[in-house]
């Protein structure tokens, strides 16, 4: 992609070179190797400014644009000199993936931390997931981990990006504002030994129940697969398994409403020491 | 439809009256007319048959059906009279939702509730809905209302469909376990007002924190769209308005996620009450 900050002509043909960068993002292995994810709406652009994420490439389609806000968000984006590019209606649609596009779009840096550069008490509560099958199960759980002022989502497998476009929306932009870190059961087990946190992981056979628990200390909320739950490994290097109960035939949550239910009850349980 | 209810003959056409028909239900219009729905895998099809939902057609492709406890089910079906026809491979994937199909699906009524006939104190605690965007979001909640005991879920305006093959996915069967009734604001309201039950709102704007209350006779818990959240005129009606807390620059939360949030609080509060 040309290093040229400020582009006036428009672009009109789709397969220009940039756009067909821009395009690619949609592909994971395209996303992974470039460290970037493709951003498109009014409101993702601004939780991305909010949240001082790296902007590498902005697209606007004037013809799309609607909303004052919009124009007056990529008119301060370049000002801040980021690199821009106009195209036309026909062109941002073999970009964007909703079928009634705001016409602007955004190249934005994925944010990967390390787990040994982590401060361990940082948010106080973290989640760990084995493995995620639904893109929007893994977004969703982000935008809850943002409601309760979470530390971070550590993967433990390759599985889920948590820029794909569908977690990126499911998220509501949430995205930006999480540490994501990709680790495995080894690493986490030794981090977490070092740092006192505890690793609680959810069991439908756990004889605890997960409002039983004192949360006190910095914890690490273990979810499993959906339906398989966390394997025999796993589960053996939890300091504490808890159960969400049910009633009747159901025997199991969705897994972003059972890890929802687990961050509220660590976020409650601390609202209310502080309150006390 | 033919009444016939034992065909031994293997259809092979795509176009054949009962697959056209069968291919119809994935057309919510169709489904709304016909009263019933489409349903596909071994999973689903036991789920059904434990809630005793009423199967009008089943369908199978033995070519698929590589599931001994698929086949049981079929011949157990077979045996109580219902409607049956084997397709092959071919015709099924024309059915067929799924990437890889289990080879076994079946039209099963949709069982609808009037309002009027609800006792109000069954589960204790009913769902309202404004409106759903995502099918998916509205199955999930089913799952959560499953998995609490809840009333049923009442629908108040015609936008979701609960048999939308989504839906029915993200429920997981717990559509088979759960009434649904369609009603409006003003009906809600009256009902309410007779059976003593307590309208429970969330609103962002609310002063209540949603654990600070005491759950203690029947509620219904009534959820607005997403970010929209609650009308002027449906907060008006209600009896309590609670929010869920957040922090950061968070607004909302996930509406499955919001629901289930409070599905949780009641049902821990039902759950205290009893073990005290």
């Amino acid at each position: 992609m040309p290093t040229q900050h400020f582009r006036t002509e428009t672009i009109t043909s789709r397969n220009h070179p940039w756009i067909r960068r821009l395009r690619s993002l949609h592909n994971r292995a395209e996303r992974d190797r470039a460290g970037a994810f493709l951003v498109e709406g009014v409101r993702f652009l601004t939780r991305a400014m909010e949240q001082d994420a790296i902007i590498e490439t902005l697209v606007a389609a004037p013809e799309l644009m609607n909303s004052p806000f919009g124009r007056a968000q990529v008119r301060a984006l370049r000002r801040s000199g980021v690199r821009y590019a106009e195209v036309t209606a026909d062109v941002f649609h073999t970009l964007a993936q909703s079928d009634d596009p705001q016409g602007v779009a955004a190249v934005v840096r994925q944010r990967w931390a390390r787990l040994s550069d982590m401060p361990a008490e940082a948010g106080g509560c973290w989640v760990a997931l084995s493995a995620v099958q639904s893109p929007g199960n893994l977004g969703t759980l982000v935008r809850t981990c943002e409601a309760v002022g979470a530390g971070g989502v550590i993967l433990l497998s390759d599985g889920p990006d948590p820029y794909n476009a569908s977690a990126v929306r499911a998220s509501m932009g949430a995205v930006f504002a999480t540490r994501f870190v990709r680790s495995s059961l080894s690493e986490l087990t030794r981090w977490k030994q070092r740092h006192g946190v505890r690793l609680v992981g959810t069991a439908p056979s756990a004889n605890t129940d997960y409002r039983q628990v004192a949360y006190n200390e910095p914890v690490i909320l273990f979810m499993g697969w959906e339906r398989q739950g966390l394997s025999v490994e796993e589960q053996a290097v939890c300091d504490t398994l808890v159960r969400i109960p049910m009633v009747g035939r159901c025997d199991s949550l969705n897994l972003a409403v059972a890890t929802s239910l687990m961050l509220y009850e660590v976020f409650n349980q601390q609202r209310e020491r502080g309150a006390a």
